[in-house]
């Protein structure tokens, strides 16, 4: 790694089109489309929550009459058959006002995509244009106030009842009762209910429904059905969220989503899935794209933030420099440090999320062929790991961008107030990012053989006992062997080891492999010396995180190490490759006491991570201003008063 | 260290007690005052600004009825002479609403402060009982626009006109507009405006004066004077902050505050410190009071966040347990590494708090007496330090909490939403954070022997050429070979070093010596090798961060060491140490990339603290209620739907 091949000058748009990738011609439909007047946000901090509601929704109708809503559905539905575009677009109204993307998401990704993945192909006929359309908004009902995370033991009831052919959807008490449902509290129309199916007296598990639930002509409920407002929220107060109480409410027995599990004319249930373990998880397997379309979101927001914060920090100047004037904020290390690196990652999010949306994408269009089965498989803990770590990237990284803008990033006309806000949720909701990454552990334990997805813990350390840690532990025991012996003895071979893109990968790779196979040894050992398998469990749960963390830093890289190499503007590759190195670097230097600890790295090497994070710090200061140009979010989207382009007049 | 020496029960009001310190009493004072029902703050988030304005004034007035407002003044004034009692009344208003205690700051603190510090005894007698009374609101008016962190450049003036014997005051261009002042944009009728004091043609460097800004009758600007409001802020919506601008403003000679520099009748300038560069940091010292307050609040902002989502950990069920039950989310060790070492460090904060405070309350006792300097000298970096990190634990903590709470925790009667938004500035207000601590570590390098509080990096570089930096990089040459020598070979005791309390403070010890002897020769090799200053500080800067965090890591657990061993409760005693044990190893375990790459701990001693941690966490996990029952918070003044002790009706 020669950290000093970057060229003198940025090629900003070149960079732009790298990071917008094929999709690049629907975000700036979406930057054009948000940059119009009608859609200007500055005063929505001071709506009232009603009044914020009611603009979101005329947002969101103006939105659906470009089409762009269709975009992600079938063909034969009228839609664009273009899931990856769908998202693209998804991500760049992440630049704007958040109420309006979580609307967004959930009228077309939610409700639409319940119906997308789970029903039928007449149901997908009658429900997806209008709902593409914002004619018939509705709810994705899955969450329980008693179950935020554990779906599978959500306890609403849909019994089948043979002699009307209907189903009975009850919410058997309050911890039961359906919370944060988008759209509930005053849009909504219909909602896809998760409920548990019984059938004859046998329970079949989760499955969903369509249930009408507001009455058209006069907005109120309808009979048997409650619906209270979540109130006011931290932020996303453009967002409708509601609960839901069903008492006897029947519906049709058509309006079961059936794609993997249907109730026919004689009241027998049947799946395409045998295990309803199985059955569950697949179903599940459709939250994948919100996801997905969270983690995007969160990125995109770290890029609002970078963009401020490294204007101001190059606009503001402190203290006296050595000619009597004054030195910017961004020629401080310490500066460059706190916010570099996170661009960097920003970067690396970028391709990652580029990655897993093309994964995404091929899947839909290959629909129900069997064999996207096990691609299926491995794209859901990828998304996962990576809605995780992306969304907490955007949670510091907007936090550190505020701190670093000081007093000036206090005020509200900064856009902080809302970014900060509106995101802080997307660490917990889609998932729970501990909950999620615990899933990744999961899979990387069992090699994606299980059915991912069980949120149980002691699904988790139930399947200890079983054979599957053996072959785990077996596989990695020689590299074990090696790992055990360099704890005892420094190899002499670090102080040599390199810090180039393949050492840099073999340094995240080795780190996985041990961590996935010292976990499972460890849950073996526990559950083998008698101890409770809840309790081995929750002794290993760090241990399991910081696997699942490390499997994702890892292809994060890889990700962003392939993009690097495929790059044919050799000014923008060289670019990208500063910026891969200085995430790379990063990456290991926060998690160098583990290098260290395993005898992986030298005290020196270590250091020596450091010094190069400085160096590349200090080598990419003079393309700060490009760097977040090549973002691409248009003045007046992203709303801020010291973090447009043009700051009093002056361009830097 | 024992992990196991954990009393069964905890008695509570034993630690309580040892929490509230010496002035409990006045704690006790103000969770009476803030319960009552006046207090109530369930509704401000739906009041519009101005008027949570009138509210929060209105609350002002009624807490400066108690009179307890007047605590920090001088008892020949008609106060109390006790400023550790204000500031343990100004730490618990803290669990309240902020806004509330923004002003208390903003109008007790700054503006009486600045006059009660400044001020001669005549200005002292004649404006504290007014503003301790609330008849007078004022401003503090120090920060300029341009100059956010760098007092010592700001450019408003103060002109001795000979003939009339005033100063004329003048605000030269907008970027030398006040910026940011609390109680300038409604409510405050005079103001203590910083301004370079010109007499003679001659400027003697940064003096405070006595400035009215506005009309009592009208409201109005007074003539030459401009005010803006500073308008929505990300938090703190109930504080008036404003702008002002000077054109012209004429004030008699007697409004200057002539503590530290008087004009006599004859227009002749006269100090008792002959340096002015001395002088303006004894000027500046009079901030430390507003420094310590603000750490503090932040520590109790912590526990309000601690108590929210570690009792709300207890109360939230998921997933199955063996016995087909559920498990509290606290019973997983995931969950007490997210909570309890955050909870430990508040515990350790408060400690190093009262400690602070004790040191300047003796200071403020001992008035002018010449044996205080030193004393003095030694609190300004404490504090300074202190600030810094106990508010960026307060940013994390409330974070994590926030998060930990799912998204219960994200509706905004959680009260995660003021929290945050309120308590985000406290980072960057009263001093930022990052050019804090570059004072701490510049104090530290220079022994104390230079001004406190040069806030230019330049003062630091340009000291980089001094003699001074050759006695400390001998002064620790010693230890340096040693540290060398241990670099090279692994140290075979580190595998037998201990982990008990004398271990952990010599590891923080070791570490701080080490950081702040390396930057010092960093920073003279590189003027040594003829680089520019500045790119040598710059290139110095996270060097010099680090160096600081580890001197307040240090005297923080030092602080927490001491109080565990003055304990005379044997119970509460071995509480507490088992919580110094939980803050200390994870303070070092943060670190411990650090010991390692310079050969401090080995490879399986670095391991050996994480499972300390682990363990501790477990041990304490049955305490966790109790230990937030302890920092004393009523449910009415929490303001928290899952956060009160009656959740519900049931008590765990």
């Amino acid at each position: 790694m020669s950290t000093e091949h970057v060229p003198a000058a940025l090629d900003v748009p070149a960079l732009r089109r790298a990071l917008d990738g094929d999709h690049h011609a629907v975000r700036d439909e979406v930057r054009a489309l948000l940059s119009r007047p009608e859609f200007d946000r500055s005063d929505v901090a001071g709506l009232d929550r009603d009044a914020y509601r009611d603009r979101v929704l005329d947002w969101t109708r103006r939105v659906a009459r470009t089409g762009a809503t269709m975009r992600g559905y079938p063909p034969e539905v009228g839609g664009g058959g273009d899931v990856a575009g769908f998202i693209a677009g998804f991500e760049t109204f992440a630049f704007g006002d958040l109420s309006l993307l979580v609307k967004i998401g959930v009228q077309f990704g939610l409700w639409g995509g319940a119906i997308q993945n789970l029903g039928n192909a007449g149901q997908r006929q009658e429900y997806l244009p209008q709902i593409g359309s914002l004619d018939l908004p509705g709810c994705f009902a899955m969450t329980e106030r008693g179950h935020g995370s554990d779906v599978q033991a959500l306890r609403t009831t849909a019994t089948y009842d043979p002699v009307t052919a209907e189903f009975v959807i009850d919410t058997p008490d309050d911890q039961a009762s359906k919370d944060w449902i988008g759209n509930a509290a005053r849009h909504g129309r219909e909602a896809v209910v998760f409920a548990q199916l019984v059938v004859g007296g046998e329970t079949h598990g989760v499955h969903a429904l369509i249930v009408p639930i507001r009455d058209e002509e006069t907005d109120e409920a309808l009979p048997g059905i409650r619906i209270e407002d979540c109130g006011d929220k931290l932020g996303l107060q453009g967002v409708d969220n509601g609960r839901l109480w069903f008492h006897g409410v029947r519906v049709p027995r058509t309006a079961l989503l059936d794609r993997f599990g249907a109730v026919d004319a004689e009241g027998v249930y049947s799946s395409p899935i045998e295990s309803s373990g199985r059955r569950f998880f697949t179903m599940l397997g459709t939250l994948v794209q919100g996801r997905i379309s969270v983690g995007g979101a969160a990125v995109s927001a770290s890029k609002s933030a970078l963009t401020i914060a490294i204007r101001h920090g190059l606009d503001r100047r402190q203290f006296e420099d050595p000619e009597g004037g004054e030195v910017a904020l961004m020629d401080y290390l310490g500066h460059q440090r706190r916010l570099l690196p996170l661009l960097a990652t920003s970067y690396a999010l970028s391709f990652a999320q580029q990655d897993t949306v093309a994964a995404l994408d091929a899947i839909v269009r290959a629909g129900d062929d069997e064999d996207v089965e096990q691609q299926r498989r491995e794209l859901e803990p990828r998304a996962a790991g990576l809605k995780a770590i992306a969304t907490w990237h955007g949670t510091q990284t907007i936090q550190e961008c505020r701190e670093a803008c000081g007093g000036a990033g206090y005020l509200r006309d900064s856009g902080f107030a809302a970014l900060k806000a509106d995101t802080d949720v997307f660490t917990t909701f889609e998932g729970d990012n501990t909950v999620l990454l615990q899933l990744v552990g999961k899979t990387l334990l069992t090699g994606f053989r299980d059915d991912f997805g069980n949120l149980s813990p002691l699904g988790t350390a139930g399947f200890v006992a079983g054979q599957v840690l053996d072959v785990i532990v077996e596989r990695t025991a020689v590299r074990q062997v090696l790992g055990a012996l360099s704890d005892v003895l420094p190899r002499r071979e670090d102080e040599e080891r390199g810090l180039e893109r393949a050492d840099q990968l073999e340094l995240l790779r080795e780190r996985e492999e041990h961590l996935v196979s010292r976990v499972a040894q460890r849950l073996r050992a526990g559950v083998k010396e008698g101890r409770d398998p809840f309790e081995v469990f929750s002794y290993c749960q760090p241990h399991l995180l910081a696997a699942a963390r490390s499997h994702v830093d890892r292809f994060v890289l890889e990700s962003f190490a392939l993009r690097v190499e495929r790059e044919e503007d050799v000014g923008t590759q060289a670019i990208l490759d500063r910026l891969c190195d200085l995430h790379a670097l990063r990456t290991i230097e926060k998690e160098r006491a583990w290098y260290l600890e395993h005898g992986r790295l030298s005290g020196g090497r270590a250091k020596e991570i450091t010094r190069r994070v400085d160096r590349l710090c200090h080598v990419l200061r003079p393309h700060a201003a490009g760097l977040v140009d090549a973002f691409g979010i248009p003045d007046e989207v992203l709303c801020s008063r010291i973090g447009g382009r043009e700051v009093d007049g002056e361009r830097w």
